[in-house]
């Protein structure tokens, strides 16, 4: 019998925190059993090749949005699907009551069984929740949440307090069903994730949309008004960086009086990130991820003037010069990690009206192929930065780390295996998504995986998807964490 | 014929920024004339015997209610009469749409000429208005209030955001008469005053009521349900200083984005001024006034335990400790202003249930007094930096300087003569103000004015309140400021 | 007998912290006895027509080098003429041993004496004396010299740790005849100020040359080996503003671990202002004044090419740059304090080799002058804002106010009365110094003294200095000051 | 034929930013061939057997003195023999020119060859140099060093501006034999390097023994007059926290302006600690190493009264306060790396006279024993942090990462193998160094070393030093790093 199930031989391995690394792996029961400088091909049962490609761990996209506006288990076959394609093997979606997604209210000790079992046996990869208190009750069970069902990390939507997700409609409440969706109730989350991360071992955090509601009532107002602005900079006017810094201003300092962990999302100009960091600096004890996209990174309102309305997304995509502070941000580990905020939104849902169209796009697709082409071709970033970012520092930031995000021995072989030279011009079938468009359309990408390998069997190989869903639930408790 | 129609003889006369010098004053047509280290007697039509006593500017009380809770011509007279017993010859007082006042909503246009009309003829002392802007088109009159109406400050209440002012009710918008009462709305408030001041000359600003609604929500509720607090303890522990400085970050933000002046009003706590300073110190640009209240130096939570509710005031009374950190913040210019937040409210409108109580109470009648009593004789705090705060920089902060707030030749010989050894308990019949109750009762003070002069005659002398309503209505626009 | 000795009348006075009040000033026994708005013609023996013309309070020019190159005497006499020239009524000099001045060292009981005796009857207005502690037993001496001799400032001269004060020789022993002239005696100086201060009235202070000696040695080798700079613009090289933030740095660390009131001396640049607000706002509760002179203001770099070596002083004259950012920090108050650094400084001690050129050069005859030229007239300051940094601000920083720095009654009767529309060609004719040259030649100036007045009496009449020399030794002690 | 020359079995394997992980290590040719979960007895020529112990990466001592007061060859034989006691396999040694050392002067171009001559075949484990430019002339010489010699880190010593090493002669030229050994002598180094780091790959960098001469003058002279303090405690007295503060602040200022990468090494206070955050979060570009040594951990002056002057060490040990500041910051990540500073100096250099005693003393034999003993078993810092601060991370900071510092496939089997559980009192002869006497004696540790390996051979097995020599020189060029 063969030591090994698979090796993955010849490859130039990119571990995080160390460099490129000339070795094979060799993967015993969806783990990695081995990382040798060689291993002989008679000790696999199965072999893939990476000779002339890197190897890195596989991509944990934390910031994603399965079923938020189709059926949940046909999007999460779907949009797991396009994860592959990506390298992405974890993603760590949201959910919350109120409108979209199961589009009901209620306890998560009702919801959030029925949410799990509607994804069960649907996803092609590994997938965990992050979920949304939106509700007082919801609040008391964030313990039982944190220990009976491995969520550790609470999102709160700071523009949900004046707007619906489309900001089209001002009665947030219907949107959220729920009646006190403020900065209050933000404290009083924050307060309880404290209270638990201090009795658990782990990292249990809160993250923010940072929008400011208030903010954005003036400006959506003056845009609509302005005739001078239309579709996407239109979209981008009525939700200037402002808003995204007030809102962190405010969360700094609630996060700062219950000390607990911060998570700012999407940060998409340079003012939220320069914030970011000022309050970062101001409140020094405070752990702070701070997590940009795809799409702030590598599209830029400019650029898709006259596009449509497929890039509506909150917040909005920003200027080249926002593209680039970013950029910068990450090179320098201002920006700690990326993520896609995949939500599959069809044409239909967007149309031609800006302000009833649906925000969001899928991204997963793209996640090591952008930063890699624009990251690593265009802008000289390491590959070494590019998975810490895309997989070791979202793992280690929602307790995943080292069994998912790094190559070593004992943690799950998810890989992503990539021609660095491999050019492809996005297009909706690349992506492999449901989705019917993308506003990343056109462009031109260097450095696609070829092969995408799920503790130990590849969901993607040879550019081609694999059959069947064996992505499991990720239980985020910290005891399961580690080898 | 005499020189002067009134000589003021024999005192140690404070000027701001100067200090103490021994000399005589003459008075001409209201004004001063003449500063002279000796005026003969014969000089004088009139004269008014300091010797033995301090002269200082009337003090310029700019946070005050003419009529929140009653008659507006009746509370005009009954409580400018409180002010002159406590040197006080100048009121600012704030008034607005909405609940309250005049209890109805409306156009400036409107609403303000009634104001001034109401008040007309029935003020001791001269009185101005700051005005707040409660509906967007209120922001569309700021120029002509500035520019016609003499109005250079507008005030935002931070709090009316989530609850009425007793904070008995969360229905803000029937309150405020006004659907939009936000951040966003403040910060156009803020655009447009910095837009106006840019084209007058004086101060032009925005003041602010800092406390956070949807933080207030959290802790009224847990206030509410806490079996173990009561009474101001549990108003104060409903309105907790966090509640300060997050709407000090807030404003910080919003004012450094649109460059307008700032005024942060009634700082109460510790909390709020030291944030106050780490906003100051974050936008060195920023021209920001840091005022606080004569209760919050001087009463405290733990005195008025068991005292009824009638320190029921927004923000509440806090601890000693607060009143000892505001109290080195005025010795250390911190603290540039201090006022009396002076509104009268009838025992009936407290009456035994926290929550229905009217908030606020009077305290003109003590500005000097408390000051002096408390500051002076049992800080150490010299008689400069007293009139420094009560009278020259409020009359800077709001376009009055030097007309109103120091001792100058050209200025208005408004003059508060004080008796430092004069000791007194304070009562209800002390302060000569329309309330019936005053949570400064059974306090000795020691040093009272016994005579103040307006415009040159006098409106309290030896102790007793003199016939007759002189005040006229302070136009604060720049040009008429000044010799 | 008339009721005042003189009477300024008819001028536009202009008050330190009020603004301008036309009035007339009644002057008696050397004092202001009365300020008013009219006084009859017929109450003074002597009258003083200030029709058309402000008036303003004697300049206060606290950074002077009285008798540094020539004898003391002599210069006394000469300098303190010019002084009159520029509305200045009191300087305070800096002294010390070592070279120049009286080119000898010993304990300041012995030389201090004799540096009072040899400037005593000199002086055509009132003076005292900043002290440099150049000796460890001079250390020693600061209690005695605060007490007894009315000393209350101690001055340190970063550079001479490295250099003497041409900076053409780097034995800065023989120069300073001191051998321990470091950061560690700097330490101990203020360690002792701080210890005085406690214990009197008043502000006793450290005044800092800030040049940091070690950076100026590489950067004047390098200068002198550029074959592409010369004359004051190599200079101006071979002193960067960065020595000055180093030693700026420096300073705030040992004045924050002392706890000392420091005096941060003609800032140059905009690099040295902006690291002195820096430090500032570091430590929040440090007193500190920040000084700039005339020549770093009026004079630039680019200007001064090809017109020789009289320009050279320390710091150097900088670029146009420099002056903007200097003067906005006047207007903003980041600067409080504006003084001429006037040493008598002949032509012949320049000569043609910028090394051994002596350093240094007159402008006190400007101090009025230039402020209300370049700053007034050509960017719009406003005259109360001149007269506190060149009179009161000065007057408070050195325990001279409110007798010297503001008009008021009981202070000194030292006023300048300037005629602002008389423009004349600055020549050193026109500055009545013994200098025989200026780097101030040709350039136009709007805004003279016409008159100045020495408690009470003209020093400078009709733009013709009176002669005698009525000056006075200002003992700073804090019980001298107020009225 | 066997797979692999040695594996090492059974162990927790320790990686650095990732945590503890049950697996094999294969070793072929001196370098880590693989990582297993389980490699067969079989498959080894040689086996360790590390069952029951953690396997970390060698240690990586950077702060260390070879030959500084003894014969280089033997000195170098004797120490790193005492390194492989504690886990160390691979030092970086200072050296210089100057007293000490060679005890002479010259070009490196001869000085730095005759070093490496000296200790060529005479060390046990791998070694590089930091060298100390001290002559304007070894500022030219960096690029060379760079680029040919290997050698990427250049010191400065703050304090050899006004002192020996003992600091009982002011005649620091004589110790230096270098003229203008100054801050602007560091200006020039810094910009040197910051210029040649622009050029390379890798890490370039500047580090600072940060006490201020000027300032120790004072305190030593202080601390010699005063009878109540001896000792250490007097050394400790006469070099206060102060000193390091002002260098650090010195040194902030001039590596901001150069933009060069700074070490700050041996930190050993709480205000030390304080100031270096400080100046990073102001200059927030900085790349900053923040190094401490195990006695500034681990001695307190506290214990040592009475025990001789063998502690005497620049900077002093401190008291148990600042002991505990240095733990907290090494947790939370502000301490960066830690080293011995092992300098072997015999029992007759320190005497009975303090100001003549020699400083430093040995301690890498402790490196891993006390980081163990005092912070993991003490104080439950966790083994992966440790691995972090003495061996990945000093790694990264001189260019030897990943061949040193980690345990990847590729990386120099360099391996130390720990019995968590042997607990041993530290004595001269468990250090195994030629040093007579150490500081740490009679202190209990728990956690050694068992077996050291370097590039895949024991130099250290079952507590016993393994005879050879096999230690070479490490050309710290960015070219030969990574695998």
């Amino acid at each position: 019998m063969a030591r090994f199930d698979t090796v993955v031989k010849d490859g130039l391995v990119v571990i995080p925190y160390v460099g490129q690394i000339k070795m094979d792996i060799g993967i015993r029961e969806g783990r990695i059993a081995a990382l040798e400088d060689r291993i002989e091909s008679t000790d696999a049962s199965e072999l893939v090749d990476a000779s002339g490609k890197v190897v890195l761990p596989g991509g944990v996209d934390t910031h994603f949005h399965l079923g938020i506006y189709r059926d949940m288990a046909q999007d999460t076959e779907s949009e797991t699907t396009s994860s592959v394609v990506g390298g992405v093997t974890s993603v760590v979606s949201y959910a919350r009551t109120g409108q979209h997604y199961l589009n009901k209210s209620g306890p998560y000790k009702e919801i959030f069984p029925e949410i799990l079992e509607r994804c069960a046996g649907h996803a092609r990869i590994d997938y965990g929740f992050h979920l949304a208190p939106m509700l007082s009750e919801h609040i008391q069970e964030i313990p039982w949440l944190v220990n009976e069902m491995g969520v550790s990390s609470f999102k709160y939507f700071m523009f949900y307090k004046g707007f619906n997700l489309a900001s089209d409609s001002r009665d947030a409440q219907a949107y959220t069903m729920s009646e006190d969706y403020d900065l209050g109730h933000l404290f009083e989350i924050m307060e309880k994730v404290a209270e638990v991360n201090a009795t658990v071992p782990g990292r249990i955090s809160v993250s923010l949309h940072c929008e400011q509601a208030e903010l954005l009532r003036v400006f959506i107002e003056r845009a609509k008004a302005d005739p001078r602005v239309s579709g996407l900079a239109e979209y981008n006017a009525a939700r200037p960086p402002l808003t995204e810094r007030l809102s962190i201003e405010e969360a700094g300092v609630l996060a700062d009086a219950t000390k607990v962990n911060l998570n700012l999302l999407h940060l998409s100009s340079e003012l939220a990130l320069k914030t970011a960091m000022e309050v970062a600096r101001r409140y020094p004890a405070m752990d702070m991820v701070r997590e940009t996209t795809l799409h702030h990174l590598a599209l830029a309102c400019e650029d898709l003037e006259g596009k449509g309305l497929g890039g509506k997304v909150n917040p909005p995509i920003r200027d080249r010069s926002d593209n680039e502070a970013l950029w910068a941000g990450l090179r320098h580990g201002l920006i700690t990690t990326v993520a896609s905020d995949h939500a599959c939104c069809m044409e239909e849902s967007k149309g031609d009206d800006l302000w009833p169209a649906l925000p969001g796009f899928g991204g997963t697709a793209l996640l090591y192929p952008v930063l890699i082409s624009e990251g690593m071709h265009k802008r000289g970033i390491p590959l070494s930065r590019i998975v810490e970012v895309a997989a070791a520092a979202p793992a280690q930031a929602y307790n995943l780390y080292p069994r998912k995000g790094t190559i070593a021995v004992g943690s799950d072989a998810d890989l992503a295996i990539v021609d660095l030279d491999l050019e492809q011009v996005v297009t909706t079938e690349v992506c492999h998504s449901a989705q019917d468009h993308t506003p990343f359309e056109g462009i031109a990408v260097k450095g696609w995986p070829t092969d995408t390998i799920l503790r130990g069997e590849p969901v993607f190989r040879d550019g081609e998807v694999v059959d069947g869903n064996r992505g499991e639930y990720l239980h985020r408790s910290a005891q399961l964490v580690g080898a």
